[in-house]
């Protein structure tokens, strides 16, 4: 065989349009997805295998199937069919049905209402203010980053403009919605401002009047290899299928759903600090558990319907915090895992007890680096962009004076003075390629991670025992059942009050890192 | 970071209607080839990465896609833009626009000419008969098989039908046309059957006549990462651009050009027997060389064009068995193969001479199986399957009769019985998805690389020097000037006529294969 392809080329079924408009429908939404999941595909292959020599092509490539999706899913006979099933008392007498309706017509509307000029200006203006984003914070040099920053948030207030303000709500909320449907920045601050306050008190309580744990334990070198077979273990153990996704090296670690039964993860490797590659890999397949949990992996599924999407990014990223802190920073983790550790990694952790594990992974220590923060001071990191993209969004920020108020706000949060931009407003990528709204989804799931996790012990009050012994599997079960199988039926607020019983509050966070670092502090 | 995909969906820049037809018709044969490249991505993915869950999900993934390239691939106005530069003096003026024209209409015909339903058709069935193929060879029940050949056989007529017989040819010459424009069953058949009488001829001398080379040193039992690195230095130095390209591991090996500066190699490894993986990965190397030498990989180059591609099979498996073949079973190669072996492998062949390695390299030694044949009986696999699926294309032989026919002409060229069906009529796939006309591409590819070998070391007269230093630049550097820069513009047989002065024939292959084998045999 030789670099041929075959010359034939099957088609896809297509509902004839005698159909009832649902079912035409259906059968649009599986080709954008199917076309969607090539598209995710190449993303995925550019981060993994793809050689260098090949990066100028696939950027062609994947504009070309971007193109291709956006036509399809903005064509108007998917409108139309969309109003027929919003008149269809058949598809509106189902709650399920009608959700599903719901959401197609909001992607519909999210999708038609940007012109297509405002998309590719924002897509091109992205991938340069990116570039000129990587040179400044090279060279820390905010200024040289400020007019590409003030292009990309006038492009995200005119986006924003094209969506509409949502009702009761802020321009912001506009953006956020993208990220978190029917979000509202008021909500999300009327829980931050008091887990900020009451968070930087017993973080400064912690480190007055407790002693750090040592974490000597985590410098322990283990080699790539065993890392990789301890990562494939964890996975294996917290019910991640490796038939259905893989576990890949990449520099920036993420989960990608290709498609149904295709989830694939990456994580990284350090031989010092085997702590990053094991809780980022539990991370990555939290979101996996999530994404393979979707009902969209089965014959007869509905794949590319809403119903088979995730909801939110605050509910996603509350399935990677779920398994990574609530599940892997426990005690009953580390009952476990120390003997599996050990048994994969040639003994390297036989000197330590299940105590040390436990205290050396729950430190609340401030620092200058979101991505390199722990569990307790990483949502004071959160609250800092979202107050800040907020205002700048709303016109009470100007560009200018972003390092300044960066500086100050990170000093009230954290205590520390900030050295330079660098460490400063300059260190996340986000901002520069547009993604604003974004960074409250990371509060927001561990918020949602904390209020889950007390439904989740009293429903399953032998929990603790279970993770000591290795089984996750009735925890999966809930997850699946609660959260999982829903797609897209309720936004997550909704989703919250369902499960929990009530809307989301700050106090089962709080609650959650008191109980955890008092004790390993001595307090 | 989480599992979003960016909303923002850049669109591709579209010829404006303004613009020549020349520059309209390349805009849509550059988006074409660019969702092509992503259906190759998702076809290497497939055999090498994708987790087995993905299968049913990436069959209709890539059923999505080869729809939206075949609606573009048949578009009416992109018939209309083929028309116009047909009429255009300005392209017709220059012979590489006016070959790149030729065979855009040639491929635009090709792509209209089938009915959506034969396709379909040729696609399910196909599918449907590999797997019977599959139960039956397994089975060796060829009567199980039976009705989904003659299925395949109807199904292929028809598209020939569709196709049309070519002037001054047969039926079978439609689909033959496929893989080899241009070529003719009647002059291939006029170089196959002395080809075949010859080279029988040869083995049986050899065979009666001399004697048989010692391969004991194929034995040398060599781990697989040895075999590996031996693979990417072998690859480095034949000139295949690693930073453009990849080697993996696959159950079948082959090449994909994926797009531009993308070119991904796979082979395979067994711990006995390091041959198969060294010789097969010459030849995918070799033919990533040519898709490497093909004006598609930089800014400016005519990728999506015809220009751009390779023109034949036969031209492709030349390229391959010349790396394989004429270069790497010589003494020439082995001089500086050897050291490279012993240095990468551990010493794993300091027992043994290059003379010693050469002959091991060096035999003619019937066998049943296609793929396990020496590179010599090899043709005579191949003349046997090129005899008869034309016979029963034209209606000359009955399916029923395949197993009977199949065996009798196996021991008139290789001179033993076919113990059963599964060593015989039922070892290959191709006939099971229609691929008829594509076997004699093989025995093409050794002939054209035959005779281009021919007028290659009369231009490089020093060139088995160069090969025992482990120079192969001059090599490389004269097949990118005289083939691969090419791409489409001359046919095979025009191009063979260019750089060799003759027509193809049967000599060159024959006096290689005298050369190499007589020695080796002490005759």
């Amino acid at each position: 065989m030789t670099t041929a392809t075959p010359t034939t080329t099957p088609t896809t079924t297509e509902a004839t349009t005698a159909a009832p408009a649902y079912d035409q429908l259906r059968a649009r939404l599986r080709e954008i997805a199917n076309l969607t999941a090539v598209a995710h595909l190449a993303g995925w292959d550019q981060e993994t295998y793809m050689p260098a020599g090949g990066a100028a092509g696939r950027a062609n490539q994947s504009a070309a199937l971007a193109a291709v999706i956006h036509q399809r899913s903005t064509d108007a006979t998917l409108g139309e069919l969309i109003a027929a099933c919003e008149a269809d008392d058949n598809v509106q007498g189902s709650p399920r049905d009608a959700a599903n309706i719901r959401e197609v017509r909001r992607d519909y509307d999210r999708a038609t209402k940007l012109p297509e000029s405002l998309v590719s200006e924002l897509a091109r203006t992205g991938s340069q203010a990116q570039e000129a984003w990587k040179v400044a914070r090279g060279a820390n040099d905010f200024k040289a980053f400020a007019p590409w920053l003030e292009k990309m948030l006038d492009l995200s207030r005119q986006k924003a403009e094209c969506y509409g303000t949502p009702e009761g709500g802020e321009l912001y909320d506009a953006l956020l919605d993208e990220y978190e449907p029917a979000a509202r920045a008021s909500e999300i601050d009327a829980i931050f401002t008091p887990l900020g306050e009451r968070l930087s008190a017993l973080i400064a309580d912690l480190r007055e009047n407790g002693t750090e744990p040592d974490d000597t334990p985590l410098n322990t070198r283990i080699p790539e290899e065993m890392q990789h077979a301890l990562g494939l273990r964890v996975l294996e153990a917290i019910g991640f299928d490796l038939k259905q996704g893989r576990l890949d090296v990449t520099t920036h670690p993420f989960c990608q759903g290709v498609g149904p039964g295709d989830t694939r993860l990456t994580t990284r490797y350090r031989d010092e600090r085997f702590t990053d590659a094991l809780y980022g890999t539990m991370h990555e397949g939290g979101h996996g558990l999530y994404e393979q949990g979707l009902p969209r992996h089965n014959e007869g599924d509905p794949f590319g319907e809403p119903i088979a999407d995730a909801i939110s990014l605050g509910i996603h990223e509350s399935q990677s915090r779920m398994w990574e802190n609530s599940v892997g920073r426990s005690n009953a983790f580390w009952t476990w895992a120390l003997p599996v550790v050990n048994e994969t990694c040639g003994n390297a952790l036989g000197d330590y007890t299940v105590e040390q594990m436990n205290a050396a992974v729950n430190t609340a220590k401030p620092s200058f680096i979101r991505v390199e923060a722990d569990e307790a001071t990483y949502n004071l990191h959160v609250m800092l962009r979202f107050g800040l993209e907020r205002a700048m969004i709303k016109g009470d920020l100007a560009v200018q004076d972003l390092p300044g108020a960066w500086n100050e706000r990170f000093k009230q949060l954290l205590g520390m003075d900030v050295p330079d931009d660098r460490r400063g407003c300059l260190q996340d990528v986000h901002w520069s390629f547009g993604l604003i709204g974004y960074f409250p989804t990371y509060t927001l799931g561990n918020l949602y991670a904390a209020q889950f996790w007390e439904t989740i012990n009293e429903a399953i009050p032998t929990l603790d025992d279970q993770i000591a012994a290795g089984e996750m599997g009735e925890l999966l079960a809930w997850l699946r059942t609660n959260i999982h199988a829903h797609g897209r039926q309720y936004h997550a607020g909704e989703l919250c009050q369902r499960i929990t019983g009530k809307p989301l509050g700050a106090d089962p966070l709080l609650r959650h890192l008191e109980s955890r670092l008092r004790p390993v502090y001595g307090l």
